[in-house]
């Protein structure tokens, strides 16, 4: 049974002298009568010349109205039939609610949330070279181990249901052992796994932290990670580096209240740096932290990707007063899709996360935490990284031997003792939004450092893990000219 | 090099008369010197018998005190060496701030929390029946399938990155045709991958609904899913049910704002009632809807598991206007520790999800995503689901002739057409939290009504997933000889 559909009335003129673009008046003019129910589903808008002709503006100006809200589903042009309203509730959210990246207040980062965007986007395309990507290299995958694991799960595993609250016991044992080597001695209550490290600060941000705290972090960051922080109501400050690390005295007349305040450091070949806390300056953090009652999230990510296994400890090894709540992750090391993380810390603390993440009712895959539990305990794991901080100890050779060689009059870098990323900061003539342009248009994909900046910077993050030493000198040389020839 | 700490100095009493117990309030004095710096770690606090009379107390307050700071890990009464102060940061956290939990103010609901906890303890409990379980029996786990899908995978897959935003194609591709047997046709870009539901609704929550607004929904619900609606600051309002479902005709006077209100409803084999929503219901339901501009979240979760297939089509079927966002899971029907679960709508309000599930990084396992679609793809899923559905429906019966033989003059219920659950209503004289108690000395877990509820209730949730039929009669028998024996 159709109802007759009332034809539209518009009684309306967008004002041209306001703030508001006069297509976004027309916009919003359209959900208010559609969100009222004035305008009900069926209805027909008039024609574009007419509506045109109503609003006393420019069909330009119409057209970019009504490409918008057919965009967002709100309105649909069939043929024969004209512009019809076809949906009146979620479609009606997309324009007027605002967006939840206003959540994102940290100045600089929100305005480079497009450049990131475009990256997440540019990243899938084809025959890119990702320069700077935060992913291992695909082929580097230990298919050979993954084989093996696979099948032995697949006889050996008989049922899956909801993981006990903190992780499975086998893989929490597994961690627990794997730690040791780093020199982090705790029992299988002082660690949660989490469905990757961003579920841990997520956990941390909801049942730890007070609104209006302040989270401390070494400037650059990651700072796509540390969103949630922001979206939980707290205020991020960014600390540089020198390359000791985090300048750490440069917090002290920046905290306003001890309690509300934490550090978030990535001690260990930091991103997007590079940098690796010296010893000396570890110790002196944790003597700053202890006096200041500054409490610590240590993010591991790249922890395990030294090339010369003794160096560099976490600071959760010397950590002796539960100052340290320490982030494992096996996304860098191994595969970013396993979604496997570990945080570490106190009995307590533990308890408490848990508690939030049981009530969430998230918590990893079973089949991830299983895989990676017998990769642990089989020791495949260990000669994995082995073979693995091999490979990559190669690839940063060759990258500073090709930046070397090519960069030298245009830039400056430091040398990473692991991880991924080579900070190259450009000579003043040379603007990285220009370079990313024109590198693209050469099927080269940059991360320019302001994405993880809280100001802007001349520099790009440099990543020796995603391609080949060929590719890596290739698409280098070909950047190289590029800026040579401007 | 130590260094010498000071005594510590206590000059302070707590106050008698105030609202906060007194044991409270010492908890509180120690952790505010701590956390002001004025006690240091490694500060030794005066024996129990000293701080009894320091504080005029009796010594059992004192030891409470002592206790709750010793196991949030703040001091630590090392042998020889006194009570100490152990902790000043992260552990500080623990008694301070607020618990998370104060997020949830859904009344009724919030004070039910404690009751949650401890069935989530017990549920890890050996040799406990678990009558009212919400996860299918893991005996019923499909090894075989199982087997051969991990086997082909093994060698097939050569790697895993970072999935598409989206979720992985192949799997978006095997959802798709999966839903079309439930009369929903929908292509690729309708679709998002989540881990689980429930990050389906933390993402609507988060980029689609105002604050403040409204989320209508059944009355007894699964409440616990929905804890991440009022943390973003939506109000829950539940309707009640007839036998055909909700009564959405008690919504009318009690949207405000139609703008600012959402209906979240579970229309085939409800969670926790049993009820199915009957086809003129949702018909007119929809109409409502419609003409209402309410946007309706349909969780399809026990969609799969009608035992006669024909029957009850979702409400996304019906809807030509967008207003149905669809949340499909194989938590329920094949195993909660996948992580798997899609939200189904508009591809404007997809890309919407995905944009922020990006910014996120969150997303399901890619390895749980590929052995899903390899699950749908090869047919060995609906074959699964035929035999499930078999197993469930005998147990279904059985659990009806159990409940006709033992709780005829004791109760009344109603008979599913699927799912795992049978809501049971105590007549008068009956206590549920008596009973829980009770039963649970005869090691049967119960799930009272209450957990689920926005007021008090005297029923109880069964489930015929979790126990076979002897079992389950077993079970059954136990819990009915008890009531009688009051």
């Amino acid at each position: 049974m159709m109802k007759r559909i009332d034809p539209i009335q518009i009684n309306w003129k967008p004002a041209k002298n306001k703030v508001i673009p006069v297509y976004k008046q027309i916009i919003q003019y359209v959900c208010d009568r559609v969100a009222s129910g004035e305008w009900v589903i069926g209805a027909r808008l008039p024609s574009q010349r007419t509506m045109a002709k109503l609003f006393n503006v420019n069909r330009s100006t119409i057209s970019i109205a009504i490409d918008e809200l057919t965009s967002y589903g709100i309105i649909s042009g069939k043929s024969g039939a004209g512009t019809q309203i076809v949906s009146n509730t979620w479609a009606l959210m997309l324009p007027t609610k605002p967006s939840w990246k206003k959540l994102i207040s940290s100045g600089y980062f929100q305005e480079n949330n497009y450049r990131l965007q475009q990256i997440n986007q540019l990243e899938f395309e084809p025959n890119i070279a990702r320069l700077g990507t935060g992913e291992l290299d695909l082929r580097l995958f230990p298919q050979k181990m993954w084989t093996e694991v696979l099948q032995k799960m697949s006889t050996e595993i008989t049922s899956w249901g909801y993981a006990e609250p903190l992780g499975i016991l086998e893989l929490r044992e597994a961690i627990v052992e794997h730690m040791r080597q780093f020199g982090i001695n705790v029992s299988t209550e002082n660690i949660l796994v989490t469905s990757g490290a961003l579920q841990a600060l997520q956990l941390i941000a909801s049942c730890m932290l007070k609104e209006g705290s302040t989270v401390f972090t070494e400037a650059p960051t990651y700072l796509k990670s540390l969103q949630m922080f922001q979206s939980a109501g707290l205020k991020l400050n960014g600390i540089t580096m020198d390359h000791d690390g985090l300048e750490y005295w440069k917090i002290k007349n920046q905290i306003k209240n001890s309690e509300s305040s934490i550090l978030y450091t990535i001690p260990t070949n930091q991103n997007p740096t590079g940098i690796t806390m010296s010893d000396i300056r570890r110790k002196e953090l944790m003597d700053f932290c202890i006096k200041n009652r500054l409490p610590i999230i240590e993010d591991g990510a790249y922890q395990e990707l030294c090339f010369d296994n003794d160096q560099f400890k976490p600071l959760k090894s010397i950590d002796d007063n539960g100052m340290v709540m320490y982030l494992g992750s096996a996304s860098k090391t191994l595969a970013p899709g396993l979604r496997i993380g570990w945080v570490i810390a106190s009995k307590p603390v533990i308890q408490r996360l848990g508690d939030a993440k049981m009530q969430m009712d998230y918590g990893a895959s079973s089949l991830s935490q299983l895989v990676f539990a017998e990769f642990l305990k089989s020791g495949k794991y260990s000669s994995y990284l082995v073979d693995l901080k091999k490979t990559l100890k190669k690839r940063r050779d060759n990258a500073l031997e090709c930046l070397t060689k090519y960069f030298s009059q245009l830039a400056t870098w430091n040398k990473p003792i692991g991880g991924f990323y080579i900070w190259l900061t450009f000579n003043e003539s040379i603007e990285v939004d220009d370079i990313f342009e024109r590198a693209l248009k050469k099927k080269i994909l940059l991360n320019p450092g302001d994405i993880y900046d809280f100001k802007h910077n001349r520099s790009i993050r440099i990543s020796f893990a995603y391609l080949e030493c060929d590719e890596f000198k290739e698409s280098i040389k070909k950047l190289a000219l590029l800026l040579m020839d401007k």
